[in-house]
């Protein structure tokens, strides 16, 4: 018998359930069967998922959902760019609607709960609706955008860019996805058109408030021992990719003080610039994840190094900051190490900060469910962050073990995802007046 | 017309001569003639060298030098690893001879210089006296050693371990060259055998002392501004693999306190291990040169750094100091960044010290033609370095431009060329009393 056979994500996430935590029509037992559902379409043999945006698994996913969005009583529509709205209307069906949700594909290998524990958390809280009897006074839509992870084209959020209008479809067409399809040959393969896709874009005046329901991705949960945290913004990622430009030599020949050694002067840079964010603020963050030596041999004194600076924040003016002084600190090393430092701007994505209003609102949910309020910024992007530029989002991570996402081993306990529904739950009827 | 056609070493060499250095029967014109006559043979589109070892280049070379040593009188023999030997006899034929010359293999695409230089001036010695009717008193032999480069088989010396009798003979032969070949079928191609190669050991009874003029391949003589320099001794290269193993996560997610990354480590030993030979010695040194970051992502913080040190000095005592210095720091860098830091030794060549002795006689010599008396160490290997554990070794630096070797580039003036020869003939003269 396989490990894949003998694999069963309802079953493991039920085995340590609270049961007391069912209440207000919350019910562990059907999220962790909806959970289980989903993972077994696109199931590697590592047990992780395998979903790809704009896949036949990602639609059959989506169709699952849609099935149960009807079983709730929700009203279903699909747009042009494949993201998925299940519709409950409010007392007052002319105000704009309250939207929750997040995504079904995953990364190639990826885990159960990135994108599926979103969706599935929105439409816990229908379910729990119907079932108190309780109607909302406004509209609630819960939805599935397309394609969050990008793991195709290397370049995500296609389906929210989609139905906020913000993509660049122009540079999406000149894309190939990893088998040299286009994006265009890759929408219609799911019944999708170019032309579908950019008119998806929603009336921004129909919508209040997305609200996304996400697993963390770090650790910063687990070490507060909390089943869930109010996120304080999405961090937009800015990417320098630096040169330092030395002077090569035999490791031998050439002595230490006669030496304009590249990766030297690097080593400088990568250790004064990780001491940088903390002097900002505590929500900054800098990392060199990518760094190539030439000629890279073991005698050879190093001639040049390449390396990548990710600089991020979830403050606009503090990121700039940051990266200021970034380039202040290049410029130092390169006076000091008598070599050339230059860089050039790779990727510049803004932050997007969610407003303390917001914030404090979902702080008096989290206590009216006896959780300790706790506060933390979200260093990677998701689908709130392409809404966030134009209207008024909100986050809750939710506690991962080990920080680990985007891999098979992912995992978020059922009683921490409960306790954030409820969260969530009582958010969204605190919106209602 | 190519540029090919243009070049013309023996021309260029003579441009700058100051024929004033003709003096003692040694002749600029003559090695400068047969410096041009080597760089025809295997000499590439960009004016480089390009004679392997055991190439039919490096034959023909070989075989244009015996023609010159007959000329000049020498009694011509190779053996059965191709190294070629010239032999005068003295006027005390029964003692041991001193033995002078170095190789004319080339890396693929080399200079004109490393090698050739130090056959010719040993031939120029020769040349000299027979011109002035001088008679040393033991014999003097100029030797060609077989593929010291070892761009071939990606490790030289193959010629002078052969006559030293030191190789490893079981190893060379699973070596490979670049078109497969084996080093059996190598040898056969130039007439050779792995038998006769084998039988190649010289009775070293017979040597009294073997002295090596060689290009610099640095930048110290270029400093001093002077034409040569006397080599204190030969590192042996020490290498250290290393892994710093610490723990990838999201760049965005994981906050600048909570991580453990492998570069941060690394950069802080690459930085630390740079200030230490300069505590030690001023003949040490330690790099840096080849690194591989895992997984290398923009967004993803370092959890794997493998790099290698390579470490040297001219004595064994120090060398050993530093290389127990760095592991010292690897392991403190461990403990401060707590990950796991380990090492492996992956080369270990013994340093070869150049007695006192030797290197006071060659300060006379040089004193006596006006050259001020300046030491510096080797930090490659050479064919000497083979010889020298296990038998007298003196060597000769010559300035090099800019330090520049391996490279069509390489150049040394014809005038420093001809001053060291006049240091080498009386170093020799001095060796006879």
């Amino acid at each position: 018998m396989s490990q894949k056979t003998i694999f069963n994500l309802k079953e493991n996430l039920l085995e340590t359930y609270n049961v007391s935590l069912d209440y207000h029509g919350v019910s562990g037992k059907r999220l962790a069967e909806r959970l289980g559902a989903l993972s077994k379409i696109g199931l590697t043999e590592q047990n992780g998922s395998y979903r790809t945006g704009f896949s036949f698994e990602e639609k059959e996913a989506k169709e699952l959902v849609m099935k149960w969005m009807k079983e709730a009583g929700l009203s279903v529509h699909q747009d042009g760019a494949g993201n998925v709205f299940g519709r409950l209307e409010g007392k007052r069906p002319g105000v704009p609607a309250v939207l929750s949700g997040s995504h079904v594909d995953s990364v190639q290998n990826g885990g159960h709960f990135d994108g599926p524990l979103g969706v599935l958390s929105a439409l816990e809280v229908a379910e729990a609706w119907r079932e108190t009897g309780f109607t909302p006074e406004k509209p609630f839509e819960v939805v599935i955008f397309s394609d969050e992870e990008g793991s195709r084209f290397h370049g995500g959020l296609n389906g929210s860019e989609a139905f906020m209008g913000s993509g660049d479809l122009d540079e999406k067409i000149k894309k190939k996805d990893i088998n040299g399809e286009s994006f265009e040959k890759v929408l219609q393969d799911v019944g999708l058109s170019l032309e579908s896709y950019s008119n998806a874009k929603r009336d921004l005046d129909d919508i209040e408030t997305f609200i996304e329901i996400h697993i963390e991705q770090g650790k910063r949960l687990e070490k507060e021992e909390l089943p869930c945290g109010i996120v304080t913004g999405i961090a937009g990622p800015q990417w320098l990719e630096y040169t330092f430009q030395g002077e090569a030599g035999h490791a031998g020949n050439t002595p230490m003080n006669d030496r304009k050694d590249a990766l030297l002067a690097a080593s400088e840079f990568i250790i004064k610039l990780n001491q940088i964010p903390q002097q900002i603020n505590d929500t900054a963050v800098a990392t060199v994840g990518k760094l190539h030596v030439e000629p890279n041999g073991v005698n050879v004194i190093p001639g040049k190094v390449t390396l990548y600076v990710d600089i991020r924040d979830i403050y606009e003016e503090s990121r700039d900051t940051l990266v200021n002084r970034i380039i202040q600190l290049g410029e130092e090393i390169g006076v000091s190490h008598k070599l050339s430092v230059t860089y050039k701007e790779t990727l510049k994505s803004p932050p997007v900060p969610i407003s303390e209003d917001q914030q404090e609102l979902l702080e008096e949910a989290m206590k009216v469910n006896g959780i300790r309020p706790y506060r933390l910024p979200s260093g990677a992007g998701h689908d709130a962050m392409v809404l966030g530029a134009q209207i008024p989002i909100v986050m809750l991570f939710v506690k991962s073990r080990d920080g680990i996402s985007h891999n098979p081993t992912e995992w978020s306990d059922l009683n921490d995802c409960i306790q954030t529904i409820h969260v969530l739950k009582t958010y969204i009827e605190k919106l209602q007046y």
